[in-house]
């Protein structure tokens, strides 16, 4: 399309549309190439902002980029809205956390005391307190807390907000596979393609499949309870989110597999998980059952930054479960290394690179 | 199309489809009228050819029809897949019935002991004889029955294949929805409209919701278990109806309402179900969730005859949940009806003018 842009982005999810938006801002020009936009991870995401609940033991520098990118997102979500007039279904009432049994409380506490030790917003509540804020919680719960901060967006939504704004900074997204980086002329080459990024780079990029449920509410109105509800139920981690157009997004399964097959298996556990912490779902219709694969990384944190070796080369990718919590921070710190070629100090940990050393570590032992 | 057909058959369902299919055989002309053939209750039937192990109390004319029928089906089935070179997914494994817990086992245990009495092919097994029958059955089933004589259809198949054979015999499919009996011209019309039925004629035939699935093996090769099983599980009902094809249909809830949508409540109960009787299906892809409306009448037996007060009108509807199994049966007596004016002393207890006679009797109460 263009001669040779600034900048060519393979991959149109959340990230490389992100990227792009922010590169165009910049006055670069920026074309972007997807056969299938949206069609990724992100068509399959709920969409949770949870800096706090995704706060993992020795996941510290993550946490981080989470934590600062969560704080981005209100000014980025208003900024978006504006430029296309679109809505992303951005909600800020905030997440509980909601353990069904005994073990189940043990085990929530011991993460999310955890997290309060990082000085991160999460406060435990006693089982009164959690059904006063969700009266449709089962009466079983043992115990939770409320992270005020985890707040929610609507991946679809961002996914078509992002499109128009593109549309109207005149950026082209062509639906084209990109197979070999070299067949792309541009100044620099920003890949965003999620699992595609493995054979691209050469990077440690795996699939890891993760089965959601959508529902909706017999008559379409808004579902029953606001916050976003982490659950730990006899063992199985699952969450609901709420949406203000009926919609129940109700996750996920973390599984070492490439394929996209919905199971009997998963969808039972997801459903039983999720009835049992909010008994009123078996009431709501089940629209949907799908499978994504998230770029999974070897220590969970996105690579961010040059690709070593290959000059003109920068990724975006290996977002895993945080992709779109990440969005801001990412399209914004890859936006000011393209436009101006110096890296900023908060992508250190997350380079490339460290696969690489990963790798010298791994053939000493 | 035709000026004057001889007989109009408003509905095509497996049985509008057959009876049009025997009426044409004895040289009548015939025109089916639906604007979407097929794709009423049949499309989600199991197609459980069971007249034991539906053998239910107090039904016992209801038994005998589904005795006859069944006893036609491998005539049928043969003749409909010579006379079209298709195949209808008939087998004859025959059933289990399969008890989890005692609970289960002592209500199993009553209705086989009823259908024994009845002389009814059907046989109590020993959980090693069971799983001896079906390895993958879970091993905790604490007993179970065989019911040799209880075999399988696909019923997408035979409306197929019963399609095919009406093309064959000239018989037009017209895209029509019939709203009023009056508007057909026709030497008699039969009415085999399912749910559509009770509007078209007065008669108390309600709607039944049922929710199936259809699973399908990870490698698309036969299932690992081969009877049809009908299990009791924790005071649930379920079955799975196992293809050659590599799908397992699982069903079904038997609910007193009239709309169409699939629920989280009904998934998980008809998965965890069918789980718990045999566990290997976790595996298995879910690839569909459909519900659909059987045709209830107020003693669950068909109406089949002449409707009262409207000469020339004859109905075969109210099947409930035993429209494929009565297939042959209703086709071939409402054939020799229509065409002979006469109609055969086994459809006397099935005449609807018996819903009359049961207003009447409430009226004393």
């Amino acid at each position: 399309m263009n001669a040779t842009a600034d900048v060519a982005v393979v991959g149109a999810g959340p990230i490389g549309l992100a990227v792009a938006w922010r590169c165009a801002q910049r006055g670069l020009r920026v074309t972007v190439y997807d056969p299938a936009p949206g069609s990724g991870a992100s068509a399959v995401a709920a969409g949770m902002l949870a800096p706090v609940a995704e706060a993992y033991f020795g996941e510290v520098a993550l946490t981080g980029l989470l934590v600062e990118s969560a704080a981005r997102w209100p000014r980025f979500a208003a900024e978006l809205s504006t430029a296309t007039g679109m809505s992303l279904g951005y909600r800020t009432e905030g997440t509980l956390v909601v353990a069904l049994t005994g073990d189940d409380l043990a085990e929530a506490e011991r993460l999310w005391t955890y997290q309060q030790r990082l000085g991160l917003p999460i406060t435990p509540l006693r089982p009164a307190a959690l059904r006063e804020r969700e009266p449709l919680l089962a009466p079983r719960a043992r115990g939770g807390a409320y992270a005020p901060g985890d707040h929610q967006v609507d991946p679809r939504r961002l996914v078509a907000a992002l499109r128009a704004a593109l549309d109207r900074c005149g950026v082209p997204v062509v639906a084209r596979h990109v197979d070999e980086l070299s067949t792309i002329e541009a100044g620099t080459v920003v890949v965003a393609a999620g699992c595609g990024a493995g054979p691209l780079t050469g990077l440690p990029i795996r699939p890891v499949k993760g089965q959601v449920l959508r529902l909706r509410t017999p008559g379409g109105g808004a579902p029953g309870f606001r916050h976003v509800i982490r659950g730990y139920a006899d063992g199985r981690h699952v969450y609901l989110v709420p949406r203000a157009d009926g919609e129940v997004v109700v996750g996920a399964t973390v599984e070492e597999r490439g394929d996209r097959a919905v199971t009997a298996g998963a969808v039972l556990e997801l459903l039983r998980a999720a009835a049992d912490l909010i008994p009123e779902i078996a009431e709501y219709e089940l629209v949907e059952a799908r499978a994504a694969l998230r770029p999974g990384t070897p220590d969970n944190a996105p690579a961010l930054g040059r690709l070593p070796g290959r000059p003109g080369v920068v990724v975006a990718t290996g977002h895993y479960r945080h992709g779109i919590v990440l969005t801001p921070v990412t399209a914004e710190l890859i936006a000011d290394l393209v436009a101006t070629g110096a890296p900023d100090p908060a992508l250190a940990p997350f380079a490339p690179e460290r696969f690489g050393a990963r790798e010298a570590v791994a053939q000493w032992s």
